[in-house]
Parts: C-alpha cells; sequence; structure tokens
C-alpha cells in the first residue's frame, strides 16, 4: 500500500481557524509531524496518529531539516498517512516547498494544503487591515527569523509604500525600528507588535515606529509586527471587534495617518 | 434582541479551505451578504439564511459600499446574525476594514474570520511557495483591480527584492509585464497565471515575464499572477502535487533562477 503526505497549514492558533481539509487530514492521519507554534488543541484533532515534534525554535538544537524530509519519505513508503503541520500556511517561511521537492523527488504523493496566515490574520484579529483604501494599497511580507535575509527586502521598501508585516519579528523589532527609520520612514509611522494572535494570550502594542524597537513586550510568545498607516486602525477596529486581542497598549502617542 | 455581524473570509473557493469558525458563522446565520467569487457551494452552507449578492464586478453597476454598510447594520439592528462573506480574506483587498469601521461608529457588535487568502493559498495550489530559501525572501501583494493604485507600489520594489502577487490581475498582465520589464526586471523572471485556483476549473500558465503580457488564458475566470523565482516552482512541484491545477502550460520556454 502506498502512503501520502499533506502538508497542511495550521493556522495561527485557534483551532476554530483550521480549515476544514485540514481538519479531516488530521482525523485520517497515521503519523503527523508538526512544529513548535501548533498548539495542543489542534494536535488532539489527530487522535489516531503517533506524533513527533520536529521543530526549530531560536536558541536551541533542532533536527536538521534532511531528517524531517527523510522521516516523511520514509513514513509515506511505509504506507502511512502524513500530515506534515505547520502553524500559519505551510508555503510562507515554512519550508514547506523544500519538503514538497524532496518528495518530488523521491515519487512520493503528496498534497498541499493552505492555511490562515498569522501574517494576515495577527493584524486582522488585532484590528488591523492590511489594505485600507487611502491607508495602504498592497503589503509586504518578510521573515524577522534570518536578518540576512530580511534586511535587503526592508532596504528596498520605500518608506510608507505599502504595509510592512514581519513575522517572527519581536527579537528584530529594534533593528528593524532603527534601519526603517534610517531609511526614511517617519518616526510617527504608526506600528504594532501582535504577540499569540488568536489564543486567549493575545496581546497587542500599538504605537509609533520611533516607540517599537523600546516596546516593553510579554517574553516567549511569538509575536508578529506591522509597520504603516493601517496599524493606527487597531485602536478603533481593535478596540471594538469581539474576540480582538484583548490587551491595547499605547494608542495616544502618534498621529493618525503618518 | 441584538444581532451580531461576522465579517467572514470564505477562502479562495474550494469549501474544504473554509475554516470551521466560517463554516459555524454560516450555518447559524439569518442573513448572509456576499461578493460575487463566493460559490454556490459555500453558500449552500447557510440553508437558514436569507443570501444577498452584494459584489462588485468590473464593467457592471454594482451596489454602493455605503448600502452594503448600510445593509449590514440595519439588519444587526433588527436582531439577525449577519455573515459578511468575502472571498479569500476579508482584511486583504476586500474593504472589509471600511465596514468594521462602519459597524464601530454604529455600535453594532462585531467579529472578523479571517480566511485562507487567495494571494497565498493561489500559488501554493499551483506548486508555486511565496518564500523559498534562494529565491525569495520575501513577497509583496497588490491588487491588480485599481490601476492608480498598483502602479505606484509596483515601481517601489527593486527588481526580484522579492516574490510580488497580483490579485484580480488578469486584466492588467499586459501593463503589469510591461511597467516591471521598464523598471529593470530581467525578461526571462519566472511568472505565473493562476485561474479559478482550488476549483475544478483551475488553470495554470507559467512562462517568462517577457511572455506574460500577450499570454492567451481562458476568459471570464478571477486569475492571480505571480512574478519572482519561485514561480518557476510550479513546473516542478506543481505537476507532481494532487489535486494541484491540472492544465500546466508552456514551462520549457524560460531559464531556472532568472
Amino acid at each position: 500500500m502506498s502512503g501520502f503526505v499533506s502538508i497542511v497549514g495550521a493556522g495561527p492558533g485557534d483551532p476554530d481557524l483550521l480549515t476544514r481539509k485540514a481538519l479531516r487530514a488530521l482525523q485520517g492521519a497515521d503519523l503527523v509531524l508538526h512544529d513548535a507554534l501548533v498548539p495542543p488543541a489542534i494536535l488532539a484533532l489527530a487522535p489516531r496518529a503517533r506524533r513527533f515534534y520536529v521543530g526549530k525554535r531560536a536558541g536551541r538544537p533542532s533536527i536538521a531539516q534532511e531528517t524531517i524530509e527523510r522521516m516523511l519519505v520514509a513514513a509515506a513508503r511505509a504506507g502511512d498517512r502524513v500530515v506534515r503541520l505547520k502553524a500559519g500556511d505551510p508555503f510562507v517561511f515554512g519550508r514547506g516547498g523544500e519538503e514538497a521537492l524532496a518528495l518530488v523527488r523521491a515519487g512520493v504523493p503528496f498534497e498541499i494544503v493552505p492555511g490562515v496566515s498569522s501574517a494576515l490574520a495577527a493584524p486582522a484579529l488585532a484590528g488591523i487591515p492590511v489594505t485600507h483604501r487611502g491607508l495602504a494599497s498592497g503589503f509586504a511580507v518578510v521573515s524577522g527569523h534570518d536578518g540576512a535575509a530580511w534586511k535587503p527586502v526592508v532596504d528596498a521598501l520605500p518608506p510608507n509604500a505599502l504595509t510592512l508585516v514581519v513575522l517572527m519579528g519581536l527579537g528584530s523589532r529594534a533593528e528593524l525600528a532603527r534601519r526603517l527609520l534610517e531609511r526614511g520612514w517617519p518616526p510617527a509611522t504608526p506600528a504594532a507588535a501582535l504577540l499569540a494572535a488568536s489564543t486567549p494570550d493575545a496581546f497587542t502594542w500599538v504605537g509609533a515606529l520611533s516607540e517599537l524597537g523600546g516596546a516593553a513586550l510579554p517574553e516567549g510568545a511569538p509575536g508578529t509586527l506591522v509597520v504603516g498607516r493601517v496599524a493606527a486602525l487597531a485602536r478603533v477596529i481593535g478596540g471594538a471587534a469581539v474576540h480582538a486581542a484583548a490587551a491595547t497598549h499605547r494608542t495616544d502617542l502618534y498621529a493618525e495617518g503618518a
């Protein structure tokens, strides 16, 4: 019997933001290989499956990418229905493309199951539309994980040409803010830091770009940064929406439309 | 009794790519106000609801934005559970932010239910990861609907600094390609046009940026454009993945890594 691999996006964290297709893949899985940010409540949706944590975390020893790819191939060849479960969307900074290529090379059948990306959901749940008429006609997304990767992209963006979203950006916030200011982004440009979006621990900080580097934020939670005029909408929409991140911090220190 | 509005993303079209939260909102809805690209199979998931089409389509008379906002407020005040259903994610070019602001002004309780955005799902289902180590460290998303909105953003992006995704971009493909070439993007840069992603009619065109403007594509389907090195992966990953867009066109005419 031939196995099968589903490369699945788990969404931003809330099990209700899983897609129906992801849910079915989990329910039928024999094996789930998952990353760090996938919560237990989502793993519990795969009751039949053996589950392995294969995530990487800053500062900890982690399983090699080739090992993960070998595990996927070996399990599928042994006949397993395998779910490779990644936080957010599997093709956004998830190395999902590399794993798909490994499956192609091995001749293992697979599918991609897109998920709700934290790049959009974290802002949305805090009341920030990444595009908004008159404020932003587009958005750019980078990962703050690897400076060598994000710096050239960020340096290339003209100030306020579009909304900038930085996934896994909390640890880079000081350097990101400094770089944007050096590149001419106005200090009063609205900025937001969105922690643990879509979970009960969600926390939103909103302020000016000039304050982002020094913002005191809870430790340990995953976080998304947003820089651009739309971030100011968090204090209007985020404060009113039900289920939006509860704690909204400092919204009075910057001018709207900076 | 007080009503409630859920501003909901329907995902790219496949009902299986709806979130569990969106499904529940539809099942409990009294009224659904939906856009053009939401398919009947998704509307059928709201069997109790009155359903109104309030979409806009290029070249046709359409309902005014303020009318939609008035309908949302009036229905919620009458006690209805209202679902405002938008293709993809409601805060990506969906004017969801404007509708949320209208609800804030009216004091109507509401929530945002993020969805799977076509900006990521259309490429993923065609085998294109918008980011990929060594090929793209970030991506930018614009809408091709309004030239005055996308042109300044596209003009500001240095060639190949990141993957460019254009939603509703089919009608602008000739002008987009011409502009990018003028701005110094190499003619051999891989490009893709993704039509009716996640539906049985899905069609993928892959070629070089220099060919995009003249590409012969089916009429009438919604479409997403991708420009950047990652588009070349469609011919490797897209050709192998199960459920990927069936018809992949012309993949032999450009050099990889342009």
